[in-house]
């Protein structure tokens, strides 16, 4: 096993006869050995994703080396694709407001190597968790928000994100709203959790409409930010059962636990590669 | 154990002090051995509900006189109550348009046992289902569905449940709108199955609506009837995780046995009196 | 889409490097249009599996002619592998005792096209369910099994299925042990559902011994038979979340709903070529 | 809501008619308005457990006085019993080894008020956690355990207990068995979380062993500590999903967050008097 390493081939193009062929192709020419490997081509958009994990030669071979072999074919197909080592890690920062469930639990993986990330920069619109993030290291921006102060607030945002390198920003239930130029400017790469089932109950207190509603089943939803509320395509979503004895409170309480894991697969499927925006939804091979 | 047999006691009424104190000294004065008993007093709309399963001595008590001794209390709390025998078969109507999961699966729970009811009349809107029916031995209805013969059709609807007797109505897949008259005259004993996880794809074509959404979870939902489309107090929700590769018909096919098995608890709670209606909601004794 | 036909490749063999690339250029070579694709090596067995899905013209090819025309890649590589319709029906024999509910699901899935199958004979102990199996046109064949017949029994049993030119097996709900011999002979063609979470609770009385040991969830099994009882490889397990309130016979009605789909799903995955096995274990393509 | 308080009441005793009577009835005369009541009658071993929260005058009553005018009945028949306020915080030691993720969702939710505890001390065989315990302000006792000090390193885990005061002793991945003495002292008492889906996969490596079967479910469980190994009262468990993809070290990724979420929901009922034990099972009131 001297000299192998892995890496992660990802592909999107549109979808037509030999693609599979002509990358398998390449990578058998190129002495890779096939670890994991997953494809799905949409019949609606005629689109086509693939991901796959490989070992190769690292004393024959480079990242650098395949990416620059495999461009005459990912040219020829119209291909969106990227080689990464999954020893790579990415640059997350998390924003986030009072609740610091999502926080402690991103943490917490980072930390114990469940995600494998860094996170370059904390910011928030409270100095509630600057004490968190101080512990682990990291630095901790707090950037007030008010209603006067949103232009202001959203360039110091965007200013410690840029700073930062950022490869993903997520929304811990950072419990502002977006503007769609930051929405549109990080396209695929901020991940929001909403603390319902989406897409019911969009909006503000998301409990409090399940619990008047008297679903029996409650939810949460990672999905990349899009310009409009709630709406951008879903990577994860997880349940729980409940009953009438749960009050508002009860919701709230159990949710915090649906609400961190669904964030945190999601993050960890983002991380991995293992996600695709396909038009308003996603392809995730799990 | 001769001469033993269960009741169900069923209350509702406005939560007060000293409520549970004097139902269970009726029963303890009548010889009640309690085997299940299950409460719940609604905080917002300071409602109590109860139900209580117990033995009695058929050699000194009857249904009839442990409600005629409980007349009294119940007329000073101002209770609805009923004490039923859980020996007694209730009469349910299915109404079902083509797709017959959900009429096989009820009418196969009813001959095997695993529901404990009868059912007097199928109506249908299509032939499909007649054979089965016969096979069963319960009498088929025609009744097509038309946009002109809307008010006749309902009116025949209406003739076969009064004459059936039927205590509860079921809509297993009927996949007409009833009118806002018969909704309410049979309130709280109409149940539907839709095909989502409400309130989530209201309406038309619900499983289309999820894939449009790119939900990662699908559901079902079984309701009473009301007056509002698919706005009635949900009884029973359950869920399947789905992914990206799911078209539009898997989608239907998995969602069959979510509606099939989610219909089939509401039903089977119904039955057993563990559902009150309380406002747009239900309280469910499990 | 005129001359078009969809086919199913499905291959195990010893995983190395080149080997999609060769199944991938074949594919293309002969203008197959992939629609689904799916594959595993495993690290364990160095054991390398695949399914993919395509359309072909039939103007210009036939399964015969592509399952001949792959025979040097196949015998190459050394794959076990197979080229299907996924229009052909398989035949599949049903063994069921006195509980129906496995059996109704199935024959009901049959009929309204859930599983695309065909049933040529059910095998029973008993009587009960030679009436359903007439209606659905299905020849039941009553071979008593008792202690005393048991090798003329099973020598019946296999005469029927050998008659009927079964693909495959099911045992739904059949409470007899088959022997080592029967076991063997059609290795990876029975399935059984068993009615706990395997490896709990293994043989007789599995909803006693969770009721007895107190489990908070329960479940049921779909596996594989081997010569050794309810050790075959998984194929499907599905459960349902349980409190102390419910008694034995509350566990064996709802552990029903579990068996049939369980047990439905694996018929499903296995006539859609998704399952292989792996030893003492299965890959199953979802 | 003024000279308000709320007290939760736990009853367990031999099952008899007219005790829910006799309980509501003390309840009434004390002006206690109940907020939530749950009941069991376990019919194999005629056993009643009752679980009653109220609300109650503290200008005129006080637990003291309630407990003692409780007693005449309590002794009438044969009660275990105690009133409890919502208030009162448990003490809660937690022993743990290296893996943290458990330890971490504990101390987080006492920080954030998700478990309404306090912890007087964390106990370890390693330094690991050491920096944690002290972020959150809590004693940390390192006690080495090897086969040759295993009565000392006992010995010193039991002053560290018995001078904490504690309430309630938690196994959070402490991956050291207790003696059955220490097991016995504290019966009912501690909590420990198995990495399996029990009664499967008892002892060493349960995902190991999950793996190795090739189940299609992993899962958790919290029960209380008794002589035998992980054969103690079920709380709770949970489950997942998996598929052949997932190696061991996948599992127990994902096993992590099952045993995280199990553990603390089971502390939590435990700390909210709704488990009661059972002989060899629980009665959980969710």
């Amino acid at each position: 096993m001297t000299n192998r390493a892995t890496c992660i081939l990802t592909i999107s193009c549109a979808d037509t006869t030999g693609l599979v062929a002509a990358i398998a192709q390449f990578l058998s020419n190129h002495g890779a050995f096939i670890t994991e490997s997953a494809q799905y081509g949409d019949p609606a958009t005629c689109r086509f994703f693939m991901r796959v994990a490989f070992h190769y030669n690292t004393a024959t071979h480079s990242l650098a080396r395949l990416h620059a072999e495999f461009h005459p074919i990912a040219a020829h197909y119209g291909m969106d694709y990227g080689f990464t080592s999954p020893e790579a890690k990415p640059k997350v920062v998390i924003l986030v407001s009072k609740f610091g469930h999502c926080l402690n639990d991103l943490l917490f993986r980072m930390r114990s190597g469940g995600l494998h990330m860094d996170v370059p920069a904390i910011i928030s619109n409270h100095t509630t968790h600057a004490d968190v993030a101080k512990w682990h290291g990291v630095p901790f921006h707090h950037i007030p928000a008010t209603p006067e102060n949103k232009p202001q607030a959203e360039a110091a945002i965007e200013q410690v994100i840029a700073a930062s390198g950022a490869d993903l920003i997520v929304l811990a239930r950072y419990m502002q709203v977006l503007s769609p130029t930051l929405s549109e400017k990080y396209a695929g790469r901020i991940i929001n959790i909403h603390h319902s089932f989406l897409p019911s109950f969009k909006g503000a207190e998301p409990y409090s409409q399940a619990h008047a509603r008297g679903v029996k089943i409650i939810g949460a939803t990672a999905h990349y930010v899009t310009q409009e509320l709630d709406e951008g395509p879903i990577i994860e979503q997880r349940v729980e059962r409940v009953d009438h004895n749960r009050a508002v409170p009860d919701l709230v309480a159990l949710g915090r636990d649906l609400e961190a894991i669904t964030l945190a697969r999601a993050v960890q499927a983002h991380i991995q590669r293992r996600v695709f925006v396909n038009g308003r939804k996603t392809v995730v091979f799990s």
